[in-house]
């Protein structure tokens, strides 16, 4: 039973594969048709798609599901045409792939270029949202790479439809696209894809850090994930007060459940006098719960704050709360207890600011700004496949960049490299074109 | 014991981090003033260095180190003087970090910025080579990181004197130097570390396959390295013949033992008649072994090849041969049994050449030219970390621009995200600065 379900999960991944060969060199007209017809049968297909959804969601209240998690589940009509206008500015976007990044010519007639391409086979693993399955999918159709799909079963049945729809439309415009987009079920199944490290090349879940933690520990396929969104602002004796009370009111208050919101303000000691007086006035009205260090409760009257609130996502409406003596000290607290996501100083003077900016140690650094702004719509790069905390290949709000690659053409005309070695040798031009 | 070896090995790392964020900010001079200071020791060192190498030398040939692998742990006044010169044209280079990769104002006042900067904290396993301890190190240093090394136990003595040199010699120019450079010495150090995913940001393996594979398998820190290179020429019906005759050549017998060196020759059935006896003659007064499938046999007298050389890496003047119906099979030949390395199609044909190059799914793709191009060095890149088949991250022959990445920088003036939604929105104007 085993051993068949594996010869399943291969025989999808190999057909992902030979896909993604085929979209290697699919001109960029005939992947935004496909898009271009993704959008129209959803819409067409509304009134099912939408009837699968309350389906999942009468059996999800049954199994007594948390209403925030039934919230995140529900895909109406409105979400639906979200999804349709989200696809339409995909459709616009420059092609991602074929860029000429970079032309070197060696020698004469020998001409080096360095192209985008897509990366091959990216799977997808997702918790609820089933507007995540028609995003990603249609990311990666775009950039030329074929996916493989896993959500969350108390979403099956939008999944289902939702897959359906995209793939009989991409398939009726070309049957290239068969095994472009390809849905799993059951948990087994994702258990044995990760272990095709020969056929998935990237694993991108969607979903809680546990998620990404327990796919980062049982695959040997690069992970394009985040940890934590443990944020900072800091607050330097230079600040204007009243515009640190601003920002770090919207950086706690404007939607404490995502990952850019901030979680620890940091005060300078020479200003916490002015400013956490007032700051703490209006967390209160918000009824944010405060949790201070010692120094913090000099100033104002809140809650004791432990080593664990340091390093404690709250995604809710408290916040910790420390002085601190310098801006030294305070870059150390966010580089050890932050998660290297979104942190921001607010200040007057552009040479602390340029010191945080360039210390702090994460994916977005802010200055005189809310941390709410860590995101890719808002940085204008489109639909956006996640936040990577990753150190390498992409960090921060991801958007088509993530899911391409470069590969090396040359082009020459005979050239042997035994021509370039001992006595006469020929020598290497390295000339930079443009 | 375990656990004091565990918390030795946890301080290195912590210290490397540490410098690590200190050489975020580092200016160039200073960077490259440091690399500067380690050629000049090196010349110092010189006499120092090489009876440290001789000592290593008579150790290893009294434990019955294999000749090759003995040639590769020789590192005398002259490969010292090599990597000398490598130090001084890597001083020349541009700087890899604080380039802006791209800037957009995101409203008026709010401008974001995305600016290349170091990975943080890399772990260096190599084998053998000396001189890749140097290469390395060096690159980390221009390109900000902080690195730990491990080399092979023969080199033990040899390379505690390069890191010495290259500590003390960058230390004096700055203690903010401390700690970017440390070198372990055991298997179980490294076991240790490379458990440390909270402080390694990235660990390449330089060495064999079977060393980057039991890397890959332990840890579940990034890693930059290679699989094999089975490298394939495609001889095409419309090839020229004798470019191709001369390309192959070069291809398998320039230098055999290397990762771009041709593995296999894929040959069009309507040119081998021509082809075939042409490049066996050639091939047969260099002595290369040549194995054969079925039809390959019906035009040359070879060994016949059996399905295991189709993925055979034998890096020596052994190469299998095989006669295809097709471009397309070619391309399936290449994809399936390759190893995504490089790949060359010699061809008269443009759109026969486009196909492949776009199809072939491997980080080099050659058209009319050797393999043997494959190579940092050639590609213009200056010095080589390694040749990567990785699809994320960094591809092929990787130089400075693998040990960088990117953090978005965002400069506002009070700007609050509570401003861009509701009634009233402000809207983002998303307009590309150059």
């Amino acid at each position: 039973m085993l051993s068949l379900a594996m010869e399943t999960v291969r025989k999808v991944a190999q057909e992902s594969k030979e896909s993604s060969y085929r979209l290697q060199c699919m001109p960029l007209e005939k992947r935004n048709k496909a898009l271009a017809a993704i959008a129209s049968e959803l819409k067409k297909r509304k009134t099912k798609i939408v009837s699968a959804n309350e389906n999942d969601l009468a059996n999800a209240e049954k199994t007594g599901l948390a209403k925030v998690l039934l919230k995140r589940l529900k895909y109406d009509a409105h979400k639906i045409d979200e999804s349709i206008r989200s696809i339409e500015s995909l459709i616009k976007q420059d092609d991602p792939i074929g860029k000429i990044l970079d032309s070197t010519e060696l020698d004469k007639g020998l001409i080096l270029e360095k192209v985008s391409c897509p990366i091959g086979v990216i799977a997808i693993i997702f918790e609820s949202r089933p507007e995540a399955l028609v995003q990603i999918s249609t990311l990666c159709i775009k950039s030329g790479n074929a996916v493989i799909l896993k959500g969350g079963s108390e979403a099956d049945q939008t999944n289902k439809a939702l897959a359906d729809a995209i793939i009989d439309s991409i398939v009726s415009i070309d049957r290239d696209f068969d095994g472009t987009v390809q849905l799993l079920s059951t948990r087994e199944q994702i258990k044995k894809l990760l272990e095709l490290d020969d056929l998935v090349d990237l694993v991108i879940p969607r979903g809680s850090n546990e998620l990404v933690r327990s796919i980062r520990e049982s695959t040997k396929i690069p992970v394009l994930g985040h940890s934590e969104g443990i944020c900072h602002t800091y607050i330097d004796e230079e600040a204007d007060v009243n515009m640190a009370v601003r920002v770090s009111f919207d950086a706690k208050c404007q939607y404490p459940a995502v990952c850019n919101a901030m979680e620890t303000l940091l005060v300078h000691k020479d200003i916490a006098s002015k400013f956490l007086p007032k700051m703490a006035k209006k967390y209160a009205y918000a009824n944010v719960e405060m949790r201070g260090d010692e120094k913090t409760r000099r100033h104002i009257k809140v809650k004791p704050a432990s080593e664990k609130d340091w390093s404690t996502e709250y995604n809710d409406f408290i916040l910790s709360i420390k002085v601190v003596s310098s801006l030294d000290e305070a870059i150390d607290h966010i580089n050890r207890y932050g998660s290297h996501h979104t942190d921001a100083i607010i200040t007057e003077n552009v040479l602390t600011a340029r010191k945080f900016l360039d210390i702090v140690d994460s994916s977005s650094v802010f200055w005189n700004c809310s941390t709410r702004f860590s995101d890719g719509y808002k940085y204008g790069l489109g639909a956006e496949v996640g936040i990577s905390t990753n150190k390498t290949h992409a960090r921060g709000p991801v958007g088509l960049e993530g899911l391409v690659i470069y590969k090396y053409r040359l082009y020459g005309n005979g050239h042997i490299v035994a021509d370039y070695s001992g006595k006469d040798a020929k020598k290497f031009t390295h000339r930079k074109l443009t």
